[in-house]
């Protein structure tokens, strides 16, 4: 099966690479001086996605939540590998999958350079490198005492369209609507991730939640940061939800919405509104960088909540 | 269960990184002016090994798979990514998983740089990051008419383990002890194809069988060749079984030896057997390369046999 599927549908013109898919290995020349970024994952039909999603949005996003970890380094997207087990030869359905792998990869000047492919079931691991300057990556032990915390885009929205399409919330239609996207179709801030490097002191993607991804930023920066729940950033129609606590943990604990959480000095806050509006990315201010540890999320009426990784506390007070 | 996981059992120091295992992505320096060769590959219980295998052994030879291609690439290994899912959080099978990958990694100077976990069957997605000097790469077009073909080791071994193991071969226990590690504890042949730069013209690694894998470098090359059955090297144990007809398949035609295949110009003949001294490699030259299409193997008599991509063929003659 592996030959011909991989010539069938993954191989195509890597005018950026200096061999292709068709060898044992890809061989590329990386840019004189520059380090290389290098991330893996793995998406599992039944996990990360459903049997009945669609085969161009599984393209699609299986590698828009790699090129996330690229983005939240600040590296520039060059080179991919797809390695995919698929229960049977269907061709249309790797057709299918190939057109939205393939305008991810276009839409971020990445190429596909190698794959394997083999029978089991639906399981897709990619493997991306980019490329940055020495010294410029945006790591999570970078954040101090004192840096804003800033959050792109919009989140909680792709939570809640998980929430809603199991059943756990109840949205109109229309509602509804507004949020599938950010599950479906998510959007890798890979410009933004880069217009950051020298801005931003720390950074992370919000795959697993805003409470769980800065928690890691501080844990691995040893410090601590106080969150103002009203700045969150949501879409408006989430808005009409939040006296459901469903709705309320998407916005602190719900995942994949692959925005960027980052953090910078309070300085520096010219330097990152010039690099968000390169990078036509919009980005909220949304606490600060403490020196005592933990993660307080702070209310409207200025007293901390009680939270867990999960979202608040329903248990508490 | 990501996190813990990856931190317990995979986070080693990575002197020949940047940043390894514990970022949005790890971070390495390429040596200046060195081209790398990428290659993924995606093992899954059922296909690649048994639920009873050693997790030891399947460490071992998860990775050795994926160095065999650097080896066929003739880069030296650099980096590693792990992405791996697995059906419950088992402490003692990622021990000894890890034991076998760090052994094999330790063997051959590679690094583990990220990597990715998640609950599902056993899939195992390794990344392998290699260098080498531009131009030199071992690639599978570079076959000339009048090129010997040579075969590092021996083949047919792991082959014949599998059907021993499968009740497809009767053999002594004592006869399948010699075969079975040629299955279970693959040995890339990574000093061998370093040592070949240079010196081969086109190369590829015995994974799927003799007659496909030199059937890639020959339609890749657009030339034949003509492989002369009797100086096709293999373990004395086999000889015993050549009566039958699942052991001769085996050689011609049996996969998972991790060999190299490879062919080097006639007046190279010296050069090849000095790189493989250098290697501590046997290589034995068991073809040559013909400007007319097609792969003959040719018997005792002189004689070709009729043959199909999975041995001999059965029905003619």
């Amino acid at each position: 099966m592996e030959f011909d599927l991989i010539a069938r549908h993954f191989t195509r013109p890597t005018p950026g690479a200096v061999l292709g898919v068709g060898d044992d290995c890809a061989l590329v020349a990386p840019t004189s001086g520059m380090q290389l970024a290098v991330s893996s994952d793995m998406l599992l039909e039944g996990r990360h996605f459903a049997p009945q999603d669609s085969p161009a949005g599984i393209g699609h996003k299986s590698l828009a939540v790699n090129l996330s970890d690229l983005a939240a380094m600040g590296a520039s997207p060059r080179w991919a590998t797809l390695a995919i087990a698929l229960p049977a030869d269907d061709d249309a359905w790797l057709k299918a999958f190939a057109r939205g792998f393939f305008r991810m990869a276009d839409a971020h000047g990445i190429e596909l350079v190698g794959g394997d492919t083999t029978r089991g079931a639906l399981t897709i691991s990619i493997t991306v490198i980019g490329e940055l300057p020495p010294g410029e990556a945006l790591r999570r032990d970078g954040a101090r005492p004192g840096d804003d915390v800033w959050v792109s885009g919009v989140i909680g929205s792709a939570a809640t369209a998980l929430a809603y399409r199991q059943g756990r919330l109840f949205m109109e239609q229309i509602d509804a609507a507004k949020v599938l996207p950010a599950l479906y179709l998510p959007t890798p801030r890979v410009a933004l991730g880069i217009a950051l490097r020298g801005v931003a002191a720390s950074a992370i993607d919000i795959s697993d939640g805003l409470l769980a991804d800065l928690g890691h930023i501080l844990e691995r920066s040893a410090v601590g940061a106080v969150v103002d729940l009203a700045a969150l950033p949501t879409l408006p129609v989430l808005q009409r939800y939040l006296h459901e606590s469903v709705a309320r943990d998407c916005i602190l604990a719900g995942g994949d919405d692959y925005e960027l959480c980052f953090t910078a000095p309070a300085a520096r806050r010219d330097a990152v509104l010039e690099a968000a509006a390169r990078a036509d990315t919009p980005v909220t201010r949304v606490g600060r960088i403490t020196a005592d540890p933990g993660l307080q999320v702070v209310g409207a009426d200025g007293h901390a909540l009680a939270i867990t990784r999960t979202g608040y506390d329903h248990f508490a007070a």
